[in-house]
């Protein structure tokens, strides 16, 4: 119960009507009446002007419907919205979903509209989400007022966004990194329910192990910093607040009307406690994956496995800009990387494999291992290394007419595969996060293998600049976790995850 | 000429020997002799343990050949090389590639190989690239020894790379981008011939439009500044340079034998003479890109044409962190766009076009116009709008039953090809830059008119943020082109530019 209202309402509810439900293509009431009727419950459509839409009759009113209504969609002209929020209140409705806009985004007039709709509901006991969202979803009931994404895979990411549009970026950029979502929010202008709300509901939520929020600005700072205090001993908030800048928070305020605050203010509060604030969009999903699949590193000491050179100088660059350092290796893994190396190896960190593949035999694993074991090792990044070692691969291309290169490289291949089967569990057994990043850019004739490793749960990043900042992402959650567990003088909670478990999307 | 040489003997050879060339597949051999026996000139293979390589008769010595040799590819091991190159010399050979590792890079005993090599080269009147080098391009003559790259397209780009698996990542880089490469050298070591002297090859060549660099360390600061200062007044230089940090330092040291530098230093160099360094790989060919497309905006005010509200935040707040101001609209502006949009727009910048398509018709080519002609706005930065928008490809996936919605989008993405070659034109007029943003995240699904743009040379970028930072890197040049001019007195020339016409990649 959240302000009363039990959340399912607005998540799970029995019956829906939705009021400007349309057959006009490009309209908002025909997205969503379309995602709402293949949900399997009750739905009902009203307009008062066309006949029937999508087979189904239509109501006049929501006071026409004689059964009962707990939850309604609201996607008319703004200036209709506060009849019908009465009509919706004396119908008994508790929870519903204001997609209009041109509300207080749009100026004096919208913004007065507004505040008379939110006047109504407050009166009436109803709870609503927007004005001016994008919808919701609840992955685990087939649950979707999202009019515009056709299929959202369910995973444990919970999802707020205080943009629809980017906020769907989000969720197509989420599809790309592998990851699956509980329950999806556009909060829209927040005139009722706001962020916060919706955090504490995420919070609760056994489905949801890892919170994701894009901001603009808080309503509720104080209530926001208690609530993310307690949650992120439990659960990972990822945060990507924009309005930053001048103009970006100038920007933000005729975009959703948001109280953007001092940024600088937000980033402390977001520091103290324990919220990951990513600094760019791709971060976000990168450092979620990561949270969900492998263990927090117990310092920030890297070491570096890679297939070249060059890129080893700039991911040992990488690391140290992103606060990481590199470990200076222990005499027994440079001894037991002597075995597996030719004479010439740099011996040092990074481990600059040089030849990946020695007597037909791919090495990475084993270096791998072998770094992983090193008790100044926190933490291993590996470049390249697999996909039949880019070299021989590369050879295929070269020689296209060659069965015999096709031969070697399909043997390396399943050789590979066969290796990653016990590799994912060795990894685990470590207790240390792996971080992978590609050699060579993602073509349509990259190995399949990162894809692999991507399936286990083993995050692959296309360069080492992104995978250096995930490391740094989850060193500075894990010294959070123990600071917080010092002060207070009980243990932080393990960060819930399930490592092994390729994520069901 | 460069130290007595003509570079075109190294670039355009009319014999080559490739001492080490083999049938076993993976050696260096073997990828060499297949890549120059395409090239359609004379190629000696030189071996002596095999009868016949690849078809071709085999020399037991380069002096066993009685045709004359300008050109030798040495790819044996580091031991035997001073041996090798001995007979190069004596065979007349003028120019080398040295492929042979296990030089300076691999330690003391290397370091005294690659003296006695230099030494004798020298002696000899022969230069070489490497050792440790993984080979050279050029395209204009279909000749290369990048034993490893099948098809590198030819295009305006001269890329120098101090690393040789790093540089292929970055050609293979350079192709995903849409751009295509003139010469390209992994130059190894630098154990005879150096970065500079690339740099001033490619910078009196008339086929490289743009020198792209990947710098370790300088082993000629001052020759580099005094070339780059000349060369940046013509043609762009744009450099991603590794080992900045102390971390990054000691490995570029153990793997080329790089002579690091202070990198604020070189940070300072740099700019002094006009060379665009750029942070991370993507904004390497990000910013070539457009570059070679686009005229240098003549300030930093920039106008931001959005589908999205949140991505226009967030586009604003990175304009700002990359140093750029958001320009604020002449009223005739907001009046032209008033016509175009519907009532409640935002009126101010970033242009929220909320409705992008009105009344059937796609209003962004519209919204463009109007804003690339504002006296106060010196370039544009367009997010999603077009690929029949978004929110109407969006219905067409929700219902893919629904052959209304396809011919609707079909309509659209006919009218806005339609649009894009008269778009074009009126873009180089103005005389601005114009950067594109996708609004959605790339997939298979993606409407093609954002390549269709970059076919045209309209760079698009997959984020807000990446077009930012291009746009400031563009800018920043500008500004040295014009401080440059005033110093001494002289116009800067423009900045060789094709605009309009498609790269022939």
């Amino acid at each position: 119960m959240i302000h009363g209202l039990d959340m399912d309402t607005l998540f799970n509810p029995k019956s829906a009507a939705v009021i400007g439900a349309s057959d006009r293509m490009g309209t908002w009431g025909y997205g969503i009446i379309r995602r709402l009727a293949s949900n399997g419950r009750a739905v009902y459509a009203v307009n008062n002007r066309e006949e029937r839409v999508m087979g189904l009759k239509t109501y006049r009113s929501i006071l026409d419907i004689t059964e009962s209504v707990d939850f309604a969609v609201i996607c008319i002209s703004a200036g209709q919205v506060p009849l019908v929020m009465r009509q919706c209140i004396k119908k008994g409705v508790k929870a519903a979903l204001v997609v209009s806009g041109g509300m207080s985004e749009a100026g004096e007039d919208g913004a007065r509209v507004e505040r008379e709709v939110v006047k109504l509901a407050r009166e009436g006991g109803l709870r609503f989400i927007g004005p001016n969202s994008m919808g919701h979803l609840n992955t685990s009931v087939n649950f979707s007022t999202m009019a515009w994404m056709r299929i959202v895979p369910s995973g444990p990411i919970g999802f707020v966004s205080q943009s629809g549009t980017y906020g769907q970026r989000f969720v197509r950029n989420g599809l790309e990194a592998g990851v699956g979502f509980s329950k999806c929010v556009s909060s829209g202008n927040e005139a009722d329910l706001h962020l916060e709300d919706y955090l504490e509901y995420l919070g609760d939520g056994p489905e949801t192990k890892l919170i994701a929020l894009y901001i603009e600005g808080l309503r509720e700072g104080r209530r926001f910093f208690d609530l993310a205090r307690k949650i992120t001993r439990e659960k990972p908030i990822v945060v990507m607040k924009s309005g930053r800048t001048g103009a970006g928070a100038r920007a933000a305020r005729s975009h959703t009307a948001a109280l953007v605050g001092d940024d600088s203010v937000l980033s402390a509060v977001f520091k103290q406690c324990g919220v990951i604030r990513v600094e760019e969009e791709d971060e976000f999903f990168d450092v979620a994956f990561a949270l969900l699949h492998m263990p927090l590193p117990r310092g920030r000491k890297v070491a570096i496995v890679t297939e070249g050179g060059g890129i080893g100088v700039v991911a040992s660059d990488a690391c140290e800009r992103a606060g990481l350092q590199l470990a200076r290796l222990a005499p027994e893994t440079l001894a037991a990387l002597d075995l597996l190396l030719p004479p010439r190896w740099s011996r040092g960190n990074p481990v600059d494999m040089t030849d990946v593949i020695t007597a037909g035999k791919v090495v990475t694993f084993d270096c791998l291992s072998a770094v992983m074991k090193d008790k100044n090792v926190d933490a291993v990044m590996l470049i390249g290394g697999l996909g039949a070692a880019a070299y021989f691969r590369l050879l295929m291309e070269v020689s296209t007419d060659n069965p015999e290169a096709k031969r070697l490289v399909d043997a390396l291949d399943a050789q590979e595969s066969k290796g990653l089967e016990s590799f994912r569990r060795r990894v685990a057994r470590t207790g240390k996060p792996l971080v992978v990043s590609r050699l060579m850019p993602k073509s349509p004739a990259s190995p399949p293998v990162f894809e692999e490793l991507q399936g286990q749960g083993i995050p692959v990043y296309p360069t080492p600049e992104r995978a250096s900042k995930v490391l740094s992402y989850l060193a500075w959650y894990g010294e959070y976790l123990a600071r917080y567990a010092s002060l207070d003088g009980q243990p932080p909670q393990e960060v819930s995850l399930n490592p092994g478990r390729t994520n069901d999307v």
